[in-house]
């Protein structure tokens, strides 16, 4: 019998009708307005180049009489990487609005940010938005990593608006796509564009985050997805006994990722960037304590473990901050030169071109360098010349430096035990996957609070639930300016005005406890394993929120 | 506030508190007895070598009469790869033979075939089993690859055996380990050693599967596991659309993995093994073809896509044996050389020393590759000189070819997109999770059914589960003989019996489902999203079955 084609997408309908719970405050939206909360003057350099914007307060919503509300017309998109519970911050906003008046519109904008340029929207409504309820994904709009910043584009930008005639336009975005929310807000309010501008704090790297922000939504899923899947292969390691597990985590710069991870997993090693640069650690050092490790697991009788390693971490290294430094110039400044390294057939033959032009101490970290990540240092390069860090394949480049290393050791009768490894890369599968039912919930508030700050008239605004450790009834729903999360920052030489990026604060409660307890893990073997992520069950297994909102300001 | 410090591991404790349902027949134990069925008579050459295992019968529990049973010693161990289950194989086996009999008593052996050559174990308690319920990975005893196959082996191990005086002893295995299990039972039998060898099917390559046995425990949950994966990267895919995705799948050699999770999730493309193989394609065949489709995805405007590549692949296509045949020679053949070349400090030097060695057509495949593979494949030798062509990273491995060929084909002004792609490697994360329930429940039954065998005093037997598919209330137990599994294959340039592998079958309905709807999936973007493993909520989700067993034998 040939059988029958069956769909086997019975998970995605089940969750698609499950309308997630939200707070009790969002029950009657038609009778919410906001308090103004006491709120930190931003400086003066801030003010100075948001003038149109300053003396925003901090609003909370609360519950009081019902009045009417204008039909509006409102644009959103989706900017940057993909973090799961996009689609319910769409579904939410669409609800909120059309709850407060029907008739009112919601666009959403093909591709992210391009879309958004060329003025590419398609109308959104119920029945084509029911189908992406609790599903993950961007693929309802697509996303897309433009950077809306010059002046040129804002003016693009308002052409669309304009055609669209929009009220407000919401972008779901990391700490950059939220600066340059706050430029564009600035933008119309200073060309008398009457489009509110409102961001959604949105990544799976957990690292927008601040006192009015307590997280950003995709990080819940995507540290339950990474544990997972760190979980079954410490189980795997304990079992085989067999090999080292170096596994990469996604996560651009912060390393909330591996911090979560780590106290979920308690892998034999997590190495945490923020750390490592402030104790000024070299990669002789770094590949020194992993080797450390390894011979003190192997004086045990154990040659298998497990290291978390964050993606961003070669950028906190001096020395590789130094030489990627040098390289960038190398690589960007004469063009011919680099045309006539690119064209050449042999690794070895670009290795010598290359290192002829660093300096001496650069020179001796990339010679100790495995020829692999010496080219990938050559050919990961933006169309501007520089390294792209983000390339460099980490977990493999710590394979090479600690087999070296332990051959050294062997060879001076300091290590005999044996020594495989396996590459692991915990990062794409963690950004599109079903979000969780706390993302779910969380991503359907955001979506509602956007469209009520939109309705409130304000620009320039960030949606924020606050409470979110609590039960889902209690959560509070709040606007935050953007410019109260802003600070200055070097970027390409210049001082720039950013939404400040959270990095893993080495002072914090969450730190401290890794920070007592790793010692212990390095020998006891004491993996914890979280499994997947449950939807159905009892509430402490399928509500569950990270250790890292549970602790937040701690 | 310090937080407390919590152990995460609800979800292992729920778990662990999740007895399995069985099947009806398994309610009472002492009132089993066997059937004998028709039983296909095994070939001359095979009794040959198995002279006191010759005519045994396929036996069928039946209930009966309740009897009493004799008190036993039995020994368990895991052999190879961890797969999801195995805990729960001993939990079974352990409780059936305590239902038998009160004082029986149950060894494991550490650390698989290891253990059992050296004679180190422990006796199984229900404390500590009542730990590993459910749960992954083969921790509680650990495994080894070791293979049992030389006489003297197979006298060390009748010393461990006869010291702890054991009546049965279950070996948890893949093909390879069944056929030291079939050979062990032989030789058992001829020296009168009166310990009985139970054979239990697992891995999760699924390729230890016949008419008799209709799925290897773990396939289910591996695939499960990937599938959500694949899914996951899909759905990454189709937001962002940017990233080729190259996924490798586990599975040392047959393509059921890929083409269960292909049914799965509908990639744009998925290579199977065995259909290559039939058709004799090359290297270069399969790069034009994956080339082909990503210009084909290109014209419509789609630069994005999911591609599926089975682990074992590179050993099916010709060009590669050959080459590999040949290194193996080159590699083995003259120590010194090789050690000298092993000295090489530089990539280009050691590429022209193997070049010399090699018959013009392999060197033509040779030189076409990039000198990563290239390194690889003279690096990846296990102590006898043969490559390991599963060391390969086959999915970079195509990314490089798939990326040169592009550009030639844009030279020619043949393609003008842009390709980036991404590799992932489906795998050490699908061993060792927690077992489907799926998997919890099969892997108890076949736990109860080796200890069931052992209770009828056979030897040289499978344990065996039928009509998995149905209602687990229906499922009947069984023993097959494993010389029923036995057919005779090249080992070593020596015919060998062995248990058959099973690979994909080009005329099963399941492949022409596949091959019937794959053509729609190169464009469509027909991804499925079949997320995480569910274990509480609606039977239709929890209990799902695979499609290579719902669709098995027809």
């Amino acid at each position: 019998m040939k059988p029958t084609y069956e769909l086997p997408n019975f998970f995605q309908k089940l969750r698609m009708n499950d309308q997630p719970d939200l707070p009790k405050i969002l029950n009657n939206l038609a009778c919410l307005s906001v308090n103004e909360l006491k709120t930190e003057v931003v400086s003066d350099e801030i003010r100075a180049i948001f003038p149109n914007l300053s003396n925003q307060k901090i609003v909370r919503f609360i519950s009081g009489k019902n009045k009417v509300h204008q039909p509006k017309k409102v644009g959103v998109l989706f900017s940057g990487g993909q973090a799961a519970g996009g689609h319910n911050v769409i579904i939410g906003l669409f609800h909120a609005l059309k709850k407060l008046n029907q008739t009112t519109q919601l666009f959403g904008f093909i591709q992210g940010p391009d879309g958004l340029l060329k003025n590419t929207s398609i109308e959104l409504n119920e029945k084509r938005l029911s189908l992406y309820l609790n599903q993950g994904g961007f693929d309802l709009l697509g996303s897309s990593r433009t950077k809306i910043e010059k002046e040129e584009q804002f003016h693009e930008v308002s052409n669309t608006v304009k055609a669209l005639n929009l009220d407000g336009l919401v972008i779901i975005g990391g700490d950059d796509s939220n600066t340059n929310a706050a430029f564009l807000a600035e933008y119309f309010a200073r060309e008398n564009i009457s489009t509110q501008v409102i961001g959604v704090p949105k990544t799976i790297d957990g690292d927008l985050k601040n006192e009015l922000v307590e997280i950003s939504f995709g990080f819940d899923t995507a540290t339950k997805t990474y544990s997972e899947i760190i979980g079954n292969i410490s189980r795997d390691a304990l079992s085989a006994k067999k090999y080292y597990y170096f596994i990469k985590l996604m996560g651009r710069s912060a390393s909330h990722v591996t911090l979560e991870c780590a106290l979920q997993v308690h892998p034999n090693l997590a190495l945490i960037s923020e750390e490592i640069e402030y104790n000024n650690k070299t990669i002789n050092d770094l590949v020194s304590e992993i080797s450390d490790m390894i011979a003190k697991r192997a004086s045990h009788g154990k040659d298998y473990g497990v290291i978390l390693i964050p993606e961003g971490l070669l950028e906190f290294v001096k020395e590789v901050k130094i030489l990627i430094s040098e390289l960038n110039i190398i690589l960007s400044e004469d063009k011919l030169a680099i045309l006539e390294m690119d064209a050449m057939q042999k690794d070895d033959e670009r290795y010598e071109f290359i290192v002829k032009l660093l300096t001496e101490a650069s020179k001796h970290f990339y010679q100790s360098l495995t020829r692999e990540i010496q080219m990938q240092l050559l050919e990961a390069r933006d169309p501007h010349g520089n390294v792209q860090v983000s390339k460099i394949d980490t977990e493999r480049f710590f394979i090479e430096l600690v087999t070296k290393e332990l051959k050294k050791r062997a060879a001076k009768g300091l290590y005999s035990s044996k020594f495989n490894a396996q590459p692991i890369f915990c990062g794409y599968e963690g950004r599109s996957c079903f979000p969780s039912n706390f993302d779910c919930r969380y991503c359907m508030t955001l979506g509602y609070v956007a469209g009520l700050l939109i309705n409130e008239g304000l620009t320039g605004y960030m949606a924020s639930v606050q409470n979110l450790a609590k039960n889902v009834d209690d959560w509070q729903i709040a606007g935050v300016p953007l410019l109260n999360m802003m600070h200055f920052e070097q970027r390409k030489g210049h001082l720039k005005a950013v939404v400040k990026k959270a990095l893993v604060d080495l002072e914090s409660a969450l730190f401290k406890t890794f920070a007592d307890k790793r010692d212990d893990w390095v020998l006891l073997d004491d993996y914890q394993y979280p499994g997947p992520i449950q939807f159905y069950g009892p509430a402490e297994l399928t509500s569950k929120v990270t250790l890292t909102l549970l602790y937040k300001g701690d």
